[in-house]
Protein backbone atom coordinates (compact mmCIF):
# COMPACT_ATOMS: atom_id res chain seq x y z
CA UNK A 1 0.00 0.00 0.00
CA UNK A 2 1.21 3.24 -1.09
CA UNK A 3 0.63 6.64 1.27
CA UNK A 4 1.14 10.04 -0.19
CA UNK A 5 1.60 12.56 3.02
CA UNK A 6 0.46 16.28 1.86
CA UNK A 7 1.68 18.91 4.63
CA UNK A 8 -0.68 21.78 2.38
CA UNK A 9 0.95 24.79 1.75
CA UNK A 10 0.91 27.62 -0.50
CA UNK A 11 4.94 28.76 -0.77
CA UNK A 12 5.98 25.39 0.71
CA UNK A 13 3.53 22.46 0.16
CA UNK A 14 5.72 19.36 1.53
CA UNK A 15 4.88 15.59 0.04
CA UNK A 16 6.20 12.51 1.10
CA UNK A 17 5.25 8.90 -0.30
CA UNK A 18 5.47 5.99 1.79
CA UNK A 19 5.02 2.03 1.39
CA UNK A 20 3.41 -0.08 3.74
CA UNK A 21 2.16 -3.02 3.89
CA UNK A 22 -1.32 -2.96 5.43
CA UNK A 23 -2.27 -3.93 8.53
CA UNK A 24 1.56 -5.49 8.77
CA UNK A 25 3.58 -1.55 8.60
CA UNK A 26 2.62 -1.61 12.14
CA UNK A 27 5.54 -3.09 12.21
CA UNK A 28 8.47 -0.43 12.39
CA UNK A 29 10.60 -2.67 10.10
CA UNK A 30 7.63 -2.42 7.19
CA UNK A 31 7.53 0.50 6.29
CA UNK A 32 9.67 2.56 3.72
CA UNK A 33 10.28 6.29 2.44
CA UNK A 34 9.58 5.98 -1.38
CA UNK A 35 10.11 9.60 -1.89
CA UNK A 36 9.36 13.12 -0.59
CA UNK A 37 9.85 16.98 -1.61
CA UNK A 38 8.17 20.53 -1.64
CA UNK A 39 6.22 21.89 -4.05
CA UNK A 40 6.87 25.76 -4.23
CA UNK A 41 5.22 28.48 -5.84
CA UNK A 42 6.57 32.08 -6.41
CA UNK A 43 5.36 34.58 -3.65
CA UNK A 44 6.04 37.35 -5.69
CA UNK A 45 3.20 35.92 -8.63
CA UNK A 46 -0.90 36.48 -8.19
CA UNK A 47 -2.66 34.06 -5.71
CA UNK A 48 -5.12 32.60 -8.47
CA UNK A 49 -1.55 31.95 -10.61
CA UNK A 50 0.29 30.22 -7.56
CA UNK A 51 -3.14 28.43 -6.48
CA UNK A 52 -3.15 27.06 -10.19
CA UNK A 53 0.18 26.28 -10.62
CA UNK A 54 -0.16 24.15 -6.95
CA UNK A 55 -2.94 22.33 -8.29
CA UNK A 56 -1.07 21.44 -11.62
CA UNK A 57 1.91 20.20 -9.37
CA UNK A 58 -0.77 18.05 -7.15
CA UNK A 59 -2.62 16.56 -10.29
CA UNK A 60 0.80 15.30 -11.77
CA UNK A 61 1.73 13.90 -8.40
CA UNK A 62 -0.98 11.90 -7.98
CA UNK A 63 -0.81 10.49 -11.80
CA UNK A 64 2.99 9.78 -11.59
CA UNK A 65 2.36 7.99 -7.78
CA UNK A 66 -1.08 6.82 -7.98
CA UNK A 67 -1.21 6.27 -4.13
CA UNK A 68 -4.08 4.09 -2.44
CA UNK A 69 -4.29 6.54 -0.06
CA UNK A 70 -3.94 10.50 0.05
CA UNK A 71 -2.83 11.68 3.90
CA UNK A 72 -3.84 15.63 4.21
CA UNK A 73 -2.81 17.23 7.19
CA UNK A 74 -5.99 18.56 8.79
CA UNK A 75 -5.62 22.57 9.32
CA UNK A 76 -7.19 24.52 11.78
CA UNK A 77 -6.93 28.64 12.30
CA UNK A 78 -3.65 29.96 13.77
CA UNK A 79 -2.75 33.35 14.78
CA UNK A 80 -1.74 34.12 11.48
CA UNK A 81 -4.91 34.50 9.54
CA UNK A 82 -3.20 35.56 5.79
CA UNK A 83 -1.17 32.17 6.52
CA UNK A 84 -4.21 30.56 7.73
CA UNK A 85 -6.23 31.25 4.70
CA UNK A 86 -3.39 30.41 1.88
CA UNK A 87 -3.13 26.90 4.33
CA UNK A 88 -6.92 26.29 3.37
CA UNK A 89 -6.81 27.09 -0.14
CA UNK A 90 -4.30 24.88 -0.28
CA UNK A 91 -5.57 22.03 1.63
CA UNK A 92 -8.60 22.21 -0.33
CA UNK A 93 -6.51 21.95 -3.32
CA UNK A 94 -4.94 18.96 -1.96
CA UNK A 95 -8.32 17.13 -0.84
CA UNK A 96 -10.04 17.63 -4.29
CA UNK A 97 -6.83 16.47 -6.63
CA UNK A 98 -6.84 13.39 -4.36
CA UNK A 99 -10.39 12.47 -4.55
CA UNK A 100 -10.62 12.96 -8.30
CA UNK A 101 -7.20 10.95 -8.59
CA UNK A 102 -9.28 7.80 -6.78
CA UNK A 103 -7.35 7.66 -3.80
CA UNK A 104 -8.96 7.44 -0.67
CA UNK A 105 -8.50 10.44 2.06
CA UNK A 106 -7.72 11.01 5.17
CA UNK A 107 -7.23 14.33 7.49
CA UNK A 108 -5.19 14.13 11.09
CA UNK A 109 -4.11 16.91 13.11
CA UNK A 110 -0.84 17.29 14.51
CA UNK A 111 -1.79 16.20 17.52
CA UNK A 112 -2.77 13.01 15.77
CA UNK A 113 0.39 12.86 14.16
CA UNK A 114 1.96 13.29 17.24
CA UNK A 115 0.18 10.15 19.28
CA UNK A 116 0.48 8.00 16.71
CA UNK A 117 4.25 8.56 16.02
CA UNK A 118 5.19 9.67 19.36
CA UNK A 119 2.94 7.88 21.82
CA UNK A 120 3.18 10.92 23.69
CA UNK A 121 0.77 13.74 23.72
CA UNK A 122 4.21 16.00 25.05
CA UNK A 123 6.41 15.49 22.33
CA UNK A 124 7.90 18.38 20.43
CA UNK A 125 8.05 18.48 16.56
CA UNK A 126 11.81 17.80 16.68
CA UNK A 127 10.96 14.45 18.51
CA UNK A 128 7.70 13.76 15.73
CA UNK A 129 10.50 13.83 13.17
CA UNK A 130 13.01 11.88 14.66
CA UNK A 131 10.63 9.05 15.11
CA UNK A 132 10.05 9.61 11.07
CA UNK A 133 13.59 9.13 10.75
CA UNK A 134 13.43 5.89 12.93
CA UNK A 135 10.50 4.29 11.50
CA UNK A 136 11.65 4.88 8.10
CA UNK A 137 14.97 3.63 8.66
CA UNK A 138 16.73 6.22 7.73
CA UNK A 139 20.27 7.52 9.13
CA UNK A 140 19.05 11.15 9.66
CA UNK A 141 15.98 13.39 9.75
CA UNK A 142 14.36 13.55 6.35
CA UNK A 143 14.37 17.69 5.45
CA UNK A 144 13.38 20.10 5.13
CA UNK A 145 10.62 20.55 7.83
CA UNK A 146 7.67 20.52 5.15
CA UNK A 147 9.31 16.88 3.97
CA UNK A 148 9.20 15.30 7.63
CA UNK A 149 6.12 16.63 8.34
CA UNK A 150 4.83 15.10 5.25
CA UNK A 151 6.31 11.41 5.61
CA UNK A 152 4.93 11.11 9.26
CA UNK A 153 1.38 12.53 7.94
CA UNK A 154 1.98 8.81 5.77
CA UNK A 155 3.54 7.07 8.61
CA UNK A 156 0.73 8.48 11.01
CA UNK A 157 -1.84 6.51 8.37
CA UNK A 158 -0.38 3.33 7.91
CA UNK A 159 0.12 3.32 12.06
CA UNK A 160 -3.59 4.48 13.01
CA UNK A 161 -5.60 3.47 9.94
CA UNK A 162 -5.14 -0.57 11.77
CA UNK A 163 -6.64 0.77 14.88
CA UNK A 164 -9.26 2.57 13.25
CA UNK A 165 -10.30 -0.45 11.33
CA UNK A 166 -10.34 -2.56 14.85
CA UNK A 167 -12.34 0.02 16.23
CA UNK A 168 -14.96 0.20 13.58
CA UNK A 169 -15.04 -3.64 13.14
CA UNK A 170 -15.67 -3.78 17.29
CA UNK A 171 -18.33 -1.28 17.30
CA UNK A 172 -20.29 -3.49 14.87
CA UNK B 1 -16.72 41.74 -21.63
CA UNK B 2 -18.37 39.03 -19.29
CA UNK B 3 -17.36 38.85 -15.71
CA UNK B 4 -18.72 35.42 -13.36
CA UNK B 5 -19.07 36.43 -9.72
CA UNK B 6 -18.54 33.51 -7.17
CA UNK B 7 -19.91 33.89 -3.61
CA UNK B 8 -17.21 30.56 -2.18
CA UNK B 9 -18.97 27.99 0.05
CA UNK B 10 -19.10 24.55 0.27
CA UNK B 11 -22.65 23.84 1.07
CA UNK B 12 -23.70 26.57 -1.52
CA UNK B 13 -21.51 28.63 -3.61
CA UNK B 14 -23.04 31.59 -5.12
CA UNK B 15 -22.31 32.28 -9.14
CA UNK B 16 -23.92 34.79 -11.45
CA UNK B 17 -22.45 36.04 -14.85
CA UNK B 18 -22.74 39.63 -16.00
CA UNK B 19 -22.89 41.56 -19.37
CA UNK B 20 -20.92 44.72 -19.46
CA UNK B 21 -19.17 46.82 -22.17
CA UNK B 22 -15.72 47.85 -20.36
CA UNK B 23 -15.78 51.42 -19.32
CA UNK B 24 -19.47 51.89 -20.64
CA UNK B 25 -20.54 49.57 -17.71
CA UNK B 26 -20.59 52.33 -15.18
CA UNK B 27 -23.93 53.68 -16.63
CA UNK B 28 -25.60 51.69 -14.76
CA UNK B 29 -28.06 50.70 -18.37
CA UNK B 30 -24.97 48.89 -20.22
CA UNK B 31 -24.65 45.71 -17.57
CA UNK B 32 -27.11 42.73 -17.65
CA UNK B 33 -27.23 39.41 -15.67
CA UNK B 34 -27.03 36.60 -17.98
CA UNK B 35 -27.00 33.62 -16.05
CA UNK B 36 -26.85 33.20 -12.00
CA UNK B 37 -27.20 30.06 -9.19
CA UNK B 38 -25.50 27.94 -7.07
CA UNK B 39 -23.81 25.14 -6.84
CA UNK B 40 -24.53 22.61 -4.09
CA UNK B 41 -22.71 19.79 -2.34
CA UNK B 42 -24.08 17.43 0.05
CA UNK B 43 -22.86 17.86 3.63
CA UNK B 44 -23.54 14.16 4.30
CA UNK B 45 -20.71 13.88 1.65
CA UNK B 46 -17.17 12.79 2.87
CA UNK B 47 -14.95 16.49 2.71
CA UNK B 48 -12.77 15.71 -0.26
CA UNK B 49 -15.52 14.43 -2.44
CA UNK B 50 -17.59 17.48 -1.93
CA UNK B 51 -14.62 19.67 -2.47
CA UNK B 52 -13.76 17.53 -5.98
CA UNK B 53 -17.57 17.78 -7.16
CA UNK B 54 -17.63 21.56 -6.63
CA UNK B 55 -13.88 21.88 -8.52
CA UNK B 56 -15.92 19.59 -10.89
CA UNK B 57 -18.86 22.11 -11.10
CA UNK B 58 -16.89 25.15 -11.18
CA UNK B 59 -14.57 23.89 -14.07
CA UNK B 60 -17.94 23.17 -15.95
CA UNK B 61 -19.17 26.98 -15.45
CA UNK B 62 -15.55 28.21 -16.32
CA UNK B 63 -15.62 26.46 -19.75
CA UNK B 64 -19.48 27.29 -20.49
CA UNK B 65 -19.35 30.70 -20.11
CA UNK B 66 -15.73 31.35 -20.84
CA UNK B 67 -15.87 34.45 -18.75
CA UNK B 68 -13.34 37.73 -19.69
CA UNK B 69 -13.03 38.09 -15.45
CA UNK B 70 -13.76 36.01 -12.44
CA UNK B 71 -14.26 37.79 -9.42
CA UNK B 72 -14.27 35.96 -5.97
CA UNK B 73 -15.24 37.64 -2.97
CA UNK B 74 -11.87 37.65 -1.06
CA UNK B 75 -13.04 35.94 2.71
CA UNK B 76 -11.26 36.73 5.78
CA UNK B 77 -11.66 34.81 8.97
CA UNK B 78 -14.89 34.14 10.44
CA UNK B 79 -16.55 33.85 13.95
CA UNK B 80 -17.61 29.75 13.21
CA UNK B 81 -14.16 28.92 12.26
CA UNK B 82 -15.65 25.48 11.01
CA UNK B 83 -16.89 27.20 8.48
CA UNK B 84 -14.71 30.07 7.70
CA UNK B 85 -11.84 26.85 6.96
CA UNK B 86 -14.56 25.38 3.93
CA UNK B 87 -15.14 28.72 2.97
CA UNK B 88 -11.48 29.34 2.54
CA UNK B 89 -11.11 25.99 0.89
CA UNK B 90 -14.21 26.84 -1.94
CA UNK B 91 -12.65 29.97 -2.42
CA UNK B 92 -8.84 28.21 -3.54
CA UNK B 93 -11.19 25.89 -5.84
CA UNK B 94 -12.39 28.95 -7.54
CA UNK B 95 -9.04 30.64 -8.10
CA UNK B 96 -7.23 28.00 -9.40
CA UNK B 97 -9.87 26.85 -11.55
CA UNK B 98 -10.48 30.46 -13.17
CA UNK B 99 -6.80 30.56 -13.79
CA UNK B 100 -6.78 27.40 -15.33
CA UNK B 101 -9.54 28.45 -17.59
CA UNK B 102 -7.23 31.36 -18.74
CA UNK B 103 -9.49 34.43 -17.08
CA UNK B 104 -8.65 37.59 -15.33
CA UNK B 105 -9.14 37.02 -11.45
CA UNK B 106 -9.79 39.85 -9.54
CA UNK B 107 -10.72 39.50 -5.47
CA UNK B 108 -13.14 42.01 -3.96
CA UNK B 109 -13.77 41.97 -0.20
CA UNK B 110 -17.84 42.43 0.81
CA UNK B 111 -16.99 45.96 1.93
CA UNK B 112 -15.58 47.05 -1.38
CA UNK B 113 -18.62 45.30 -2.99
CA UNK B 114 -20.80 47.53 -0.96
CA UNK B 115 -19.13 50.47 -1.34
CA UNK B 116 -19.47 49.89 -5.64
CA UNK B 117 -22.79 49.45 -5.30
CA UNK B 118 -24.36 51.01 -2.18
CA UNK B 119 -21.59 54.16 -2.13
CA UNK B 120 -21.57 54.16 1.56
CA UNK B 121 -20.39 52.27 3.99
CA UNK B 122 -23.15 51.57 6.40
CA UNK B 123 -25.30 50.08 3.75
CA UNK B 124 -26.63 46.47 4.72
CA UNK B 125 -26.82 43.56 2.92
CA UNK B 126 -30.07 43.85 1.68
CA UNK B 127 -29.42 47.43 0.27
CA UNK B 128 -26.65 46.21 -1.72
CA UNK B 129 -28.76 43.22 -2.79
CA UNK B 130 -31.62 45.97 -4.10
CA UNK B 131 -29.22 47.88 -5.61
CA UNK B 132 -27.92 44.63 -7.92
CA UNK B 133 -31.48 44.58 -8.86
CA UNK B 134 -31.55 47.92 -9.74
CA UNK B 135 -28.83 48.05 -11.86
CA UNK B 136 -28.96 44.83 -13.41
CA UNK B 137 -32.67 45.86 -14.24
CA UNK B 138 -34.66 43.28 -13.07
CA UNK B 139 -38.06 43.81 -11.26
CA UNK B 140 -36.91 41.97 -7.65
CA UNK B 141 -34.14 41.15 -5.61
CA UNK B 142 -32.43 37.63 -7.71
CA UNK B 143 -32.68 35.39 -4.96
CA UNK B 144 -31.33 33.30 -3.03
CA UNK B 145 -28.86 35.65 -1.22
CA UNK B 146 -25.89 33.53 -2.46
CA UNK B 147 -27.31 34.24 -6.24
CA UNK B 148 -27.38 38.03 -5.33
CA UNK B 149 -23.96 38.15 -3.90
CA UNK B 150 -22.30 36.81 -6.54
CA UNK B 151 -23.76 39.05 -9.08
CA UNK B 152 -23.12 41.98 -6.49
CA UNK B 153 -19.49 41.00 -6.81
CA UNK B 154 -19.45 40.73 -11.17
CA UNK B 155 -20.84 44.36 -10.99
CA UNK B 156 -18.73 45.58 -8.16
CA UNK B 157 -15.90 44.65 -11.02
CA UNK B 158 -17.42 46.30 -13.51
CA UNK B 159 -17.51 49.26 -11.60
CA UNK B 160 -14.38 49.39 -9.49
CA UNK B 161 -12.48 47.77 -12.56
CA UNK B 162 -12.56 51.42 -14.70
CA UNK B 163 -11.58 53.38 -11.40
CA UNK B 164 -8.35 51.01 -10.79
CA UNK B 165 -7.49 51.35 -14.18
CA UNK B 166 -7.45 55.06 -14.53
CA UNK B 167 -6.05 54.69 -10.96
CA UNK B 168 -2.76 52.93 -12.34
CA UNK B 169 -2.82 55.14 -15.60
CA UNK B 170 -2.47 58.56 -13.36
CA UNK B 171 0.46 56.85 -11.19
CA UNK B 172 2.63 55.93 -14.88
Amino acid sequence: MFVLGIDPGLSRCGYGLVAGAGDRSTRPGGVTAVTAGVLETDPRAALPERLCLLRDELRRLMAEHRPDVVAVERVFFQVNARTAMSVGQASGLALAEAAAAGAEVAQYTSNEVKQALAAWGAADKAQVRRMVATVLGLAAVPGPPDVADALALAVCHLFAAPVRRAVAEARR
